[in-house]
């Protein structure tokens, strides 16, 4: 990546960081622990691609007020957090460590970091209605964005995407299982970062150029992180390495090998550059496509 | 209840049931487990005391065409069933048994139950927005009903309710803070539902009325809840008896005792009756307010 997007994306990250905070800067008294394990799990870093992505295809797309829509930005985020929350409890990943710190029921009650992840869930839609009614986006648009991102979360999103590799844990499963269990489980949130983007510039015809860009992302994304998996160290990873082949999970590598998974994670990324093409003045965005790939954490 | 109204609420409740079941007829291959355990939960029964407030503020209020707003009511019942799921968890509450079946996560693994519960919270909102979309209501409507229905939900809402609940086990609370815990927990809900009836009608103006209703009947229908656990059997209500006290639980009778308990909530029955006057044609819901107060389940 070079120097100027290393610095376009600081300063995203920095802003999202911010805005994050902001949404639970208010404590109350008597239940403010759930805010904190809120706050933890937002403010245990990550690379906030989500939040990035939206940003990104808003201003790719003609979008000139990104503080007005920072907020709807980050409602992807605190979707991603819920889902990492309850991904790391006992009676799913039972994963103590999440990005080198103690997952949120390692670090609160577990029954405060189901709360937590449930009112992360809700938040993000309730960002979204404050947003149309302050007037800084139309209803109409509160309306698609909502849309949008609920599917991306539901049964035929991430959720159903959680529920199929519960299924699959311990068993072969063929490259077409797995493409579409990625394609819920990490695909349609990003998906729908990138269709949220458009649509807040109000360049809907862009819908489905953005849509493929973000289901190339995902599975190379996906791939990356089943290589890392197996490659990587805890410093990089922040949890212990080799995590999902003990949880014994369907990945890229379990079923396709290494060299493959790296043959396709590379493929997929030129694939997600050229329908970047599509875009004006979309060079930040290749660049940190191209660095997706080559990442360690 | 006399048998007019009796009668009309088994209409209510049949045509909720209906739509509630709806939600989920559509059962994914590799994912349908998920929407089973939904499905279960929603058909466990229930007073669907939610929904029923909502489209009978809706039909007070002036509103004519219940059919196209049947699913918005039902979107209250997802989020309580939702939040009845996550209660029985064992980091919660722990609970084998609801509605004197297992619970969710008794008849399904415990992961599929969390999950479910998830997915029944996003898609609340996934529904709101549908009927936006579909056209059946105004985009303006759509993102009032959603963030009053996210406001009731989350940290301020019946979460941070569930929050204090868990802070207040085991320990001496005064009437205040119990009163907090419920006007949240239980409270926020049945608000959110009568508020949504008045803004599906469009008598925004009526919406303190409703909001006061609310409050009182919230109230006193928590403390019937709380009598019940201690004087009711498994048979009426499908758990335990007991079972708060056995939690250590604040409730108004280990607060106030049986008889205070059971004056205070005649007294809140009174006051939410009253409100009903600012609203026309409130037969049905007086009976309805009035039954609930000698309700065995």
């Amino acid at each position: 990546m070079n120097d100027a997007a290393k610095q376009l994306l600081d300063k995203y990250v920095k802003t999202v960081d911010e805005c994050l905070l902001s949404f639970t800067a208010d404590k109350p008294e008597l239940q403010g622990v759930v805010c904190e394990a809120m706050e933890y799990s937002l403010m245990a870093g990550g690379k906030r691609l989500r939040p990035v992505l939206c940003l990104e295809f808003y201003r790719m797309c003609g979008g000139k007020d990104m503080d007005s829509i920072l907020d709807i930005a980050c409602s992807i985020e605190l979707i991603h957090t819920f889902s990492l929350i309850h991904d790391d409890l006992p009676c799913m990943d039972n994963d103590d460590y999440r990005r080198g710190k103690p997952s949120c029921h390692k670090a609160f009650p577990e029954s405060i970091a189901l709360l937590a992840g449930d009112a992360l869930n809700t938040l993000a839609f309730e960002v979204i209605s404050n947003a149309a009614l302050d007037g800084r986006i139309s209803a109409d648009k509160a309306v698609m964005l909502i849309s949008v991102l609920s599917k991306g979360v539901g049964v035929n999103g991430m959720i159903g995407g959680q529920v199929i590799d519960l299924a699959c844990e311990g068993k072969d499963v063929d490259i077409e299982t797995l493409n579409v269990l990625q394609s819920y489980k990490t695909g349609a949130l990003i998906e729908a970062a990138c269709v949220m983007g458009v649509i807040l510039a109000g360049k809907f015809e862009l819908i489905p150029k953005a849509a493929e860009y973000a289901s190339a992302l995902g599975r190379a994304f996906q791939i990356v992180d089943d290589l890392l998996d197996v490659t990587g160290t805890f410093e990089e990873l922040g949890k212990p390495i080799g995590s999902d082949s003990e949880q014994h999970k369907c990945t890229y590598v379990s079923v396709l090998g290494e060299n493959r998974s790296r043959q396709i994670a590379s493929q997929l990324t030129m694939q997600a550059l050229g329908h970047l093409t599509a875009f004006e003045d979309n060079g930040f965005l290749s660049e940190l496509t191209d660095d997706l790939l080559s990442r360690r954490n």
